[in-house]
């Protein structure tokens, strides 16, 4: 007996498939398939592919192991970096202890959050992954998922990375790293202020372990803060940064000069601005202004 | 006849749910599941879960149609922001096209991104959303899921956003809206650039139909780069930026002061730093490295 829904079954795969190959053929290339992938999945489809009816997040949650995230996300990082690391760690440990529907999920698609995206040094990957595990577990209200986020970033801008140690037998690199507070949820900053700090190189073993490290302890504070949340005992720590709100007294919401949006501290890009005198800063910028 | 694969039953499912409940009524409390959501999901839980041999990614792939990629990114942003929007839209296109596995995929996980994730302003939403919608169909491996992903990156930072105009009927705000670069994938420059130039409020709803063009522009150049990735005539034109080339040849790989990673314009916030005037910023830093 089949159970397969109307909508998504092997046929409509073929459909985009095989059959479109055809068309490819044709010449009615727009939604043709390309290259031989289509084909060869065809092939290896399984034959139980009819999973249309997956619920709508957030999924079901059971308490995880804090310790056991640590682990996951420091060998999840020497496998595919800090993105999938993280999101792997979290992942990993729901379908252990939920199983359906988390099975469902491919955690490879965090690769590219890596050196804060694709080599860019934006947001530091291991909170992209973090992110989006949050977000199969905390909903359906965007404003629930960001703040379980908001409170994982305000967290990670004050924390002193990295705080896991791992096994001896397993570390690339052995004994405590040198540690350091970034201030910032850039990739740049995080690695940059650990390197001045700790004077290892950018491209080290060294620095390599301590991200490595850094997903450890970034898996684990998701982790702690999925389980509040579920267990409703979650209470935001973060404060918010000063400058931020400092500065969006006149550039925030509802003020005079309302042209900014975001939590970063602020100072740390914009060095010209001393908060301490503001004045400056305004008679600086008046001619943008008048 | 169940076609039940032996890992991710049902069964496995319960033992993460109602069996562990009565493991938490026994006070082992570390693996239970939390609230109702578990015994809630059990009770609605479709009948054909058994979907555990999901093929790993990337998964097939047929041409998507760039036109429509705009009009559900414009739609998707009203929805959910820019995050979920970009993700949902070439989501929702692979469905289409393709059907199953793409149909296993929840687009709600993305809505994390918003405002450059939680309302931080850091990464433009749109790109991580689009980065993990590519991180679907190219691969295996990360080098190749970081190069299309690159291109996006150097794309979004020189193009004159928003290109995309809905039609009339649909906008919700209507006609041409000024148009600005931003030199960034940080939502916090991306946005307040563009305030800056059009003098619209970064709350206003004209600041809001912006970011949803931008959700539509940055929605079909995915579609354009998977196409041509999978018609392999993908050809990177973004030639990195000219600051991060001038800095890292003393901080990047290999060079006396390898302290820093990244491709995000430097000068943008070291604005103390003159590229034609490096030898001010030696003397200026001379102390730090002596």
């Amino acid at each position: 007996m089949s159970t397969e829904p109307k909508d998504c079954s092997r046929r409509k795969f073929l459909k985009g498939g095989i059959l479109a190959a055809g068309a490819m053929a044709m010449g009615a290339g727009i939604f043709a398939p390309i290259g031989n992938n289509v084909a060869q999945a065809a092939e290896t489809a399984p034959s139980n592919e009819s999973t249309c009816n997956i619920p709508e997040t957030p999924w079901p949650y059971a308490a995880l192991n804090v310790e056991r995230a640590k682990i996951l996300g420091y060998d999840g990082y020497y496998k595919d970096r800090c993105s999938y690391g993280v999101f792997h760690a979290v992942i990993s440990l729901l379908k252990e202890q939920v199983g359906y529907p988390y099975t469902t999920v491919s955690t490879r698609v965090l690769q590219w959050g890596a050196t804060g995206g694709a080599g860019w040094g934006v947001l530091c990957g291991a909170l992209a992954g973090a992110s989006t595990a949050i977000n199969y577990v905390v909903g359906p209200k965007r404003s629930d998922v960001e703040k379980v986020v908001n409170e994982l970033f305000g967290w990670y801008t004050e924390h002193e990375f990295p705080q896991y140690v791992p096994p001896q037998e397993k570390a690339k690199v052995k004994g405590d790293l040198p540690r350091s507070v970034s201030g910032s949820v850039l990739c740049h900053a995080s690695v940059g202020v650990w390197c001045d700090v700790s004077k290892y190189r950018a491209e080290s073993a060294e620095r390599s372990e301590r991200c490595a490290r850094v997903t450890a302890d970034v898996a684990a504070k998701t982790v702690e803060l999925l389980n509040s949340w579920h267990q409703k005992t979650f209470v935001p720590a973060y404060k918010g940064n000063e400058s931020v709100e400092l500065c969006m007294s006149c550039h925030g919401e509802g003020r005079s000069l309302e042209n900014a949006r975001g939590k970063m501290d602020c100072v740390q890009c914009h060095t010209d601005v001393d908060p301490k005198d503001l004045l400056k800063h305004i008679k600086d910028n008046w001619d943008l202004v008048k």
